[in-house]
């Protein structure tokens, strides 16, 4: 059908498996090379050295956490996926970008500890880059419901999964951030323990621990 | 049938899907290890040294786009596969070779910056680099097509996929890196700045792009 | 189901698959990245340099064994789970976040080679490291177990597979962990030589290499 | 069937995806790593430095393309699989332990070049790490083929594919190596350009090449 070749609006759609793995690969690479930053530095005994390397490991922590989380949204997000097109893909090489940054910014807060100036400059960025990771999520997302890429949510009849999920948290999360990024240009301190807290909130499903915690028996 | 055994030219097919979860795994984390050179270097403050290393967030962005693009034109080039051959996954093994290889010329080129010498010798690899991806990938098309590896292009019913898409512009491609590294010889700055074009000149889908800003309704 | 959609206990489950990709590509890095802290050091002839660094070839062999081991684990888990649910992908995400960890103290252990504090300090943190690989491990599949994310065992036919032999040596394991912490904080050298006989008793199927010593059959 | 349980020779068969896919990973991480030792180092001019660091481009090229031959016999032996047992998922974690070390040797050859001594101990261990890819994946083959784990070879019909392939250049490969080990030892320089010359030999398929060059018809 050559007529079908110029209307400039069909498209294929190239795998989802290429575009899944693709992302995997990424997603789980970003994470692993947080622990190359972990690192212990002179003056001290090696005890205190290891010791002293705690602010690396709460980045470790909050960053391993932050690219699990938003590892979940986005398998949660290409598991509706019928289809993929062109945009979809650059889009998601974008939320790649963001997330293959954080690594640095994780490099610099573990670095910048306890020297104010540094600190607040790595907090910032820290801060920024989890903010573009989530509006860049959000941007797919909304993507691929515009061009009803998904499949029907009927299908999945009424059941509230990891996207509902995320979606639900996605607007508090952003004022989060929002306010943490500002909070920290004067108490980066304070603003690291916000964003710890930000990660647990994105990532702990607080309805399944609630029913675990009551023995609710667990639904099918 | 023994006879067969000895024509020579009979090839047993591998599988497709390990040789796509290879590449997967190889443009990924070519793609991530990217950020390791993302760092920033005394002297100034932490404010003014995270702002001077704005040259590695170039470098990094334009590589990271150029693996991104190549991964969805060597993404597309394999959905149509229905078969490989020894010969297939050598190609595909000097693809994944050049296309490891750019973040040795990213490196250089966010080191290099503002020092005449080291950015025209940085950029001049950088651009071969990219040449490089670029010609073994139209090789890897090219004996594809010649040893009927793909499938029919009418079981897609005339539909232009991201295949077309990357067949059409590999000339001007090919064409603007060649002019673009004999520019970055005497301009060096000027020539990272059309690798940057030349970099979103092969990512963007403009016709989806243009029919998304035109408001038309997605095709199925 | 409006209804459903209320009672807090419903899940939809996300794609094995994913989960699947995404560990391996967790635990796959992780191994990988042990190599880059092997490395010889001044002073010494270069045979003498290679020689020398023999603690990081050990360091190497334990923390790469300890990670196909926990892999080995982690894929029998998951080869028996029907499905996945959110609490399971989050802890799931902490398992992975002590693999990832592993790297670290493996190259505290190389580097610390020798002197008695920073050895001890080594050896503790990562006895402490495949402790919690361990403990996490069993608590993902104490999970799958409780809500019921496997598929019958009956459906195997009695038969003992990985996760089996991954389970009775479960308390052994743990056990000698907890002991070699305690040896290493006092002779840290003998606790790495512990380590390496735990790690060949959780990677090494005795039974499979006595019946192959002894000449028995291959099963179906 | 409780007795089965007993008999200590049967096994569940794991996933061979799994198994696929924790090993592509890393394959492809370790070839992928090796541009990480590929830089330029003081003194001369910017120019200089590159084409000095030619025997880091030579070392890339040999690893890269060594690597790729033992993927591509890997995924040729484990495309013929019909399942796997635990003994063959440890024999292949020792063939990935190699691969993973092959990082290791390259950086000291590119780093040794020149200094008769460095590169002498840098060939020697760069020889016997490649022979030991090359006799753990034989080891790993042999295995398969005794405990009956490939699929018939008559169902292939006569097909030579990659895996006799690989079988047929084994013992000139293994032979290969031990003399250019040896040669080694008096000539480091001469045993880099041998096993260069091995590694081409074991991943350019001659006679698919042959069949090209003389314009057969390729055959289906």
């Amino acid at each position: 059908m050559v007529g079908a070749r110029k209307d400039g609006g069909r498209r294929r759609s190239l795998s989802k498996t290429r575009l899944e793995a693709y992302s995997d690969g990424v997603f789980a690479i970003a994470a692993t090379l947080l622990i190359l930053d972990v690192a212990v530095h002179p003056p001290g005994s090696p005890w205190e050295q290891v010791r002293n390397a705690w602010p690396a490991y709460v980045a470790y922590l909050v960053s391993f956490l932050a690219i699990g989380g938003a590892w979940i949204a986005h398998a949660a997000l290409t598991d509706r996926l019928v289809k993929t097109d062109p945009v979809f893909l650059r889009l998601n090489l974008l939320v790649l970008l963001t997330v293959v940054f954080l690594p640095f910014p994780t490099r610099l807060l573990s670095e910048g500890f306890g020297e104010q100036e540094a600190e607040r400059v790595a907090v910032t960025l820290f801060g920024g880059t989890l903010l573009a990771i989530r509006l860049t999520g959000v941007a797919l997302d909304g993507y691929a419901r515009r061009e009803h890429l998904y499949r029907n949510v009927e299908d999945d009849e009424g059941d509230e999964g990891e996207l509902e999920d995320s979606r639900r948290k996605s607007l508090i999360t952003i004022v989060g951030y929002v306010v943490t990024i500002l909070v920290g240009l004067v108490l980066p301190g304070v603003a690291v323990a916000f964003y710890f807290a930000l990660v647990l909130y994105v990532v702990v499903p607080f309805r399944e621990v609630t029913a675990l915690l009551l023995h609710r028996p667990a639904s099918r």
